[in-house]
C-alpha cells in the first residue's frame, strides 16, 4: 500500500504550494468551508462508532481499539480505491488528496464499521482487516455506479453507506453463523459502566450527524438545509424512541439498547434527502417513523433474524442502519420525484444536475447557462424518472452488499485468520494483556460458557 | 407539536433553495459564520450537561438519557415558542428556522437542563417533560421582554438562561420538598468512576463556554471579545476554585464536587458582559470572584438552603448558575453604564443599539448613519440608563423564574405523573432494565433507605 | 499575576471595538480562520492530555483535575511570558491578546503537560504549579530563539513543544528519582475501566492532531497541507503500532499502553515538516517509523531508562514525545534542505521566509516583491543552510530542556512543596475526599506498599 501511495498520491490543488499563494480567499479554498465538518465526521467515526460498541462487558478494549485499527486502515485504502475510481479528468493517473477525499475516506470507513457492528465479538482483527479491504473495494464500485452511472443523490450516504454497510455485515454474519452461540453467550451483555461508555458514542453520533449528512452537500443553502433536516429528524426520533421503548416493555421501563441505538435512526432515515426541500415537518415525520420502527426492530425483529435466518447481529445494525436506510432510500426517491422549479427555483438544477437538459443548444439549457456560468449539460431527466433511478440504486446497493458480504464471509471462513472459538467470543482476553481486575472475571465467564456448551453438546447428542 | 411544525415552520432564507444559488459567499450565509460555534454549544447541552449529572452512583443512565430526552423535546418546543414570539416582520405567520434559531433553541433547552439539575433524581421523566414545556414558554416570554421591551444586552444569557433556569429549578425543588430526604439518601453520592464520567461533562462545558458566550454575539470583534473574556474568566476561575476548595477543607484536600462545578462559574459570571470592552483583567477578576463564591456556596450555603429553606438542590445549581448569574447581571449593568465612545469608538452603537438616538433627523443619528448604512433609530438612552435597564431585567427574570417555578411545582405535585417515592429516588432501577452487576446493588441501597426511613418514622413518632 | 494582566494585557485589533466595525470580512479577522482549530487544540490539551493520564487505577481524579489546574495556570502565564517576548513593534509595552496568543498559550501549556506525564503520580500540585511557571518561562525563551534568532520552521512544535517538554520532564524525574519505587508500586497499573477512560484521551489527541499541526501554519495551502500530512502520518502510525505491539509480545497479544500512546507518535514525528511539501507518501513513512520505534521504546527502552539511568517515566513520554520529536526534527531539517522553487513555486518564500534575499535592492527580492506585496527582506539562506539551522535549534532545545529540567528538579526537591512519600505515590487519597467505594481499596494498596517497602528496607539493610 505504501508503494501505491508513493506512486499515485499527490496533494490536490488546495494543498499544493505550487498552485497557491497563502492568500487564498474563503470561496476558493475548500479547507475553510469543510474542515470543521470533516472533524465532526472524524469524531463520529472514531469516537462515535468506537464507544458505541463498548457496551459489551468484556469487549471494551477490542471495541474501541479494533475500531481505531479498522478505520485507520480503511481510510488509507479508501483514498486509493476511491481515487482510482473517481479520477479528475485533468489529473489522469494521479490521485489528488484534499479535504473532500478525506471526508469520503471517512465515509467509506464508516460503512466497514457498520459491518463490524454485525460481527462484533466474533471475528479476529485479521478477519476485520480483510473485510475492510474487500468491502471498501466493492463500496467504491457501488459509489461509482451511484454517482457516475445512475447519477443519484445521496447526500448523507444512507444508501451507499448505511444500507450497504448493514446488509454487507449481516451477510458476513450469516455466513459465519455460530450454532454454539444460538442460546447466547454469558459475556454478550453490558455492565452498568460499559453502558455509560457506550452513551459517549451515542451522543457524539447524535450531535454530529447533521455534519455527516451535510459534509459533501453543495455549499451554501444545500449544506444548511441538510443540517436543519437532520437536526429535526434526530430530535423527533429521540421522542419516538423513548415512547416506543417504554410502550414495548411490560413494566413500562426503558431499555438502554434502544436509547443507545434507535435514537440515531433519524439521522439515517433523513440521509438521502437531507439536502432536498424536505421541510422541517417532513424531516420530523421521517425521524419519528425511524425511531418507532428501529426500536420495534430491536424488540421483535432481531430475535427472529437470529433464530429463523441464523443472522446473529451483535449490535443490531439491521435496526439502526438497515431498515432506516431503506426508509431513507424510499423517502429520497419520493422527494426527488416531487422536486419542481416552483419549490427550488432555478437552484433545482444545481441540487439535481441530472435534470439539466442534455443538449448544449437547447434553449432551456442556454437560459440556465445564463444564470449559472459553470453549468454543464445533464441527462435531461424528469423528476419522476430521477425518483426511479434512486430506487434502482437501492436495488444495486442491496445486490452488491449481499453478494459482497457472501463472498467476504466465505473468505473469512478459511481457517487461517485466527477466528475465535465460541467460548472465546465477546472477550478481550484473547487479544489483550489485561489488568488484574478483569483477567479473572473474564476468564471465568469464558470457562463457564465452555462448560455450558459442552453440556449443551451432550444434550444434543 | 408535529401539526404546528407542519403549519408554521419553514426554512429561513439561508436554507431555502428558492432564494439561494449555492454560490453564497461567506458574508451572507450565517451557516459558515456560526455552525462550528453551534456545534460547540450542542456538545455542551447534550454531553456537557448530560455527563456532568452522571456523578450519582445509581443514576447514570437516567442522568445522561433523560438529559437527551428533555433537550430533544426542549429544542423542538423552543423553535416553536421562540419563533412565535420573535417573528420576522417580513414573514408574519410563519416561523423561519436557520442557524440562529437552532442556537437559540439549544440555549432555551439549557435553561431547562439547569432546572433539571436542581431536581435531579427526584422526578419522573413525565414530570421533566411537563416542566420543559412550561419552563420554555415562560423563558421565551422573559427573553422577549429582555430583547424587545427592556432591550438589554445579555450575550451569554447569564440572566436569561442561568439565573432564570437556576431559580426556576430551585423553586420547583422547594415546592416538591421531600422531608424523607432531609437526612440524605444512601444513593445520593458518587463512586470513583461516576465522578470521572462527570468530569467529561465538566471539561466539555469548560472548553466550549467561550463558544456559548459568543454564539449569538455580533460577528467580528464582538464574537472575538466574548471568546477572549470567557477564556480568561474561566482560567482564573479554575485557580480560585482549587484554592478555595483546599482552604475550606480542614485537611487541605480537594472536593470533586467543587472541581466539577465551581470551575465553570467563571463562564456564567462573565456571560452578560462577555461581548463588552471588559478587558482580560476585568474578566479574570470576575472569574476569580465567581470561583471563590461558588465553592463557598457548595460548602456553606447549600446545607443551609436545604435545612432552613427546604430547598433540596441535587446538583447545587444555585452555586453554579444562580449566584454567578447574579454576579454577571450586576457586572453587565456596571460595564454597560461605563460604556463610552472613547472606549468603543463608533462601534458603541452597534454593541449597544439602545444608545442610538431615537430621532431619524437628529444630526447625531445622521452622522452614525453615514458610518453604518444599515443602522436604525434606537432608544436614545444614556449608558447609565442602559445599566439601570439591565438591572430591571434581572428583577423581571427573578420574578418570572420564581413565579413560574412555583406554578410548575404545584402542577408537578399532581399525583398523575409517576413521581418516585423517597426510597426510589436517585435510582435507575425504576425506569431502566439494568444489567446484572448493578441491579442487586441498586436495589439493596433502595431497600436500605426504606428501612432507614421506616426507623426514622418510628423515631419521629 | 492579576496585576500584570491589569497593567499589560489588552485586546488585539481583531477584538477591539475601537478598530473594528462588526462588518469584518473573513480575510481580515483571524477569528473565523482559526477559532475552530483553536477549539480542537483546546480539547486536546484539556480532554486529550487529561484523560490519557487517567489510566492509573487510583489516580484518576488527580490526573484529570491536576491537568486542568496546571493547564489553566499555564495558559495565563504563557500569555504573559510569550507576550513579553514576542511583542508587536507597533504596541511596545503592551501585550495584545487574540486568537493566535490563545493558541500559542495552549501550545505552551501542552509542553508542561508532557513533562507532567513523566512525573505523574509522584509530585504534589504545588510542585506542578512551580514546574509550570519555570518551564513556561524557559519554553518561551527557547521559542523566541527558534522564531526570531535561528528562524526555523516548526509548525507543529515537535521540537519546541514535544522534545522540549519530554526531556524537561525526564530530567525533572531523574532529579526526583525515588529508589523506593525502583521495584514498581502496586498502584502503578491500570484497571479495565481506567484503560477505557484513557482511550478517550487517546482518540481526541489522535483525531485533532491535524488541527494541532496546522493551527499556526500560514493560511490556505500551508494549513491544508499540514492537515493532510498529519492525517496520513497518524493513520500509518496506527497500523505500525498494532503490528509492532503484537509482534513484540510472545503470545502475539496487544498491549493497551502501546495503543494508547504509540498510535499518536505519528502526529509528533510529522510535526516539524507538516506544512512542507512532504507528500502523503513521506508522511506515511514518518508515521510508520514513529509507530514502530515508539512501541519498541515502551517495550525495551523504558525499563532500561528506569534501571540504568534512574529515569522513572510514568507515562513513557520519552517514547511518545521524546524520540518521535527527534525524528521530527531530523525529518524537518531534511525536508527543508531539499526545498526548491521547482516543488513550491514562488510560495517557497512564504513557507520559508528565511530564503528571501536580505537585500532590498537585490533584483531577486524585487521580483518576489512584485508577486507578494507584503513581503519583507529575509536572511538569504540556502535551503541546505536552513536545514542546518533546523538541527541547531534541536541542539538548543535539548540543552535548554535538560538544563531547565535539572534546575527545576532541584527546586522541587526542596522540602516545602508537600511531595508525597513513596507509599502515597500514584494515589488520590492524599489530595481528595474520596467516595466510599474507592477509599478502602486505595488505602489498602498504600498500606501494602508501605509494608513491602519496610520489608525491602530490612532486606537491604
Amino acid at each position: 500500500m505504501l508503494v501505491l501511495y508513493g506512486v499515485f498520491v499527490r496533494y490536490d490543488q488546495s494543498a499544493n504550494a505550487r498552485y497557491e499563494k497563502n492568500d487564498t480567499v474563503w470561496e476558493t479554498n475548500e479547507f475553510y468551508l469543510r474542515y470543521s465538518t470533516f472533524q465532526d465526521v472524524h469524531v463520529m467515526v472514531f469516537v462515535g462508532f468506537g464507544f458505541l460498541m463498548t457496551f459489551l462487558k468484556f469487549y471494551g478494549y477490542s471495541s474501541v481499539a479494533f475500531n481505531l485499527l479498522v478505520a485507520a486502515l480503511g481510510l488509507q485504502w479508501a483514498v486509493l480505491i476511491q481515487g482510482f475510481l473517481h479520477q479528475d479528468e485533468h489529473h489522469k493517473g494521479v490521485i489528488c488528496v484534499g479535504i473532500m477525499s478525506m471526508i469520503n475516506a471517512d465515509f467509506c470507513s464508516a460503512a466497514v464499521l457498520i459491518s463490524f457492528g454485525a460481527v462484533l465479538g466474533k471475528t479476529s482483527p485479521v478477519q476485520l482487516l480483510i473485510m475492510a479491504i474487500i468491502e471498501e473495494t466493492i463500496f467504491a464500485i457501488n459509489e461509482h455506479i451511484a454517482i457516475n452511472v445512475l447519477q443519484v443523490n445521496d447526500a448523507g450516504g444512507s444508501m451507499v453507506i448505511h444500507v450497504f454497510g448493514a446488509y454487507f455485515g449481516l451477510m458476513v454474519s450469516r455466513i459465519l453463523y455460530r450454532e454454539g452461540l444460538s442460546d447466547g453467550h454469558s459475556s454478550e451483555c453490558a455492565t452498568y459502566h460499559s453502558d455509560i461508555f457506550a452513551m459517549i458514542g451515542t451522543l457524539y453520533l447524535w450531535l454530529f450527524w447533521p455534519s455527516f449528512n451535510s459534509a459533501i452537500a453543495l455549499k451554501g443553502d444545500d449544506q444548511m438545509r441538510a443540517v436543519i433536516n437532520t437536526y429535526f429528524s434526530l430530535a423527533a426520533c429521540v421522542l419516538a424512541t423513548y415512547a416506543a421503548s417504554s410502550l414495548l416493555d411490560k413494566h413500562g421501563r426503558l431499555d438502554m439498547v434502544h436509547i443507545q441505538n434507535a435514537t440515531l435512526a433519524g439521522g439515517v432515515a433523513v440521509g438521502t434527502c437531507a439536502d432536498m426541500m424536505l421541510s422541517p415537518f417532513g424531516a420530523m415525520i421521517l425521524g419519528m417513523l425511524a425511531g418507532f420502527i428501529s426500536t420495534a426492530g430491536y424488540k421483535f425483529l432481531s430475535p427472529v433474524l437470529a433464530s429463523k435466518l441464523n443472522v446473529q447481529d451483535t449490535c443490531g445494525v439491521h435496526n439502526l442502519h438497515g431498515i432506516p436506510g431503506l426508509i431513507a432510500a424510499v423517502a429520497g426517491a419520493l422527494v426527488a420525484a416531487m422536486a419542481s422549479e416552483e419549490t427550488y427555483g432555478k437552484s433545482l438544477y444545481l441540487t439535481f444536475p441530472q435534470l439539466i437538459p442534455s443538449d448544449k443548444d437547447d434553449p432551456a439549457f442556454l437560459a440556465l447557462h445564463g444564470e449559472f456560468n459553470s453549468i454543464k449539460p445533464g441527462s435531461g431527466r424528469s423528476p419522476a424518472k430521477q425518483g426511479a433511478f434512486q430506487i434502482a440504486e437501492l436495488g444495486v446497493t442491496l445486490a452488491m452488499a449481499l453478494a459482497g458480504g457472501a463472498i467476504t464471509g466465505l473468505i473469512l471462513r478459511l481457517p487461517w485468520w485466527g477466528q475465535p472459538s465460541d467460548p472465546n467470543c465477546f472477550s478481550d482476553h484473547l487479544y489483550w494483556e489485561l489488568p488484574e481486575d478483569s483477567k479473572e472475571d473474564d476468564e471465568a465467564e469464558t470457562r463457564q460458557h465452555t462448560v455450558l456448551q459442552m453440556k449443551g453438546g451432550e444434550n444434543n447428542s
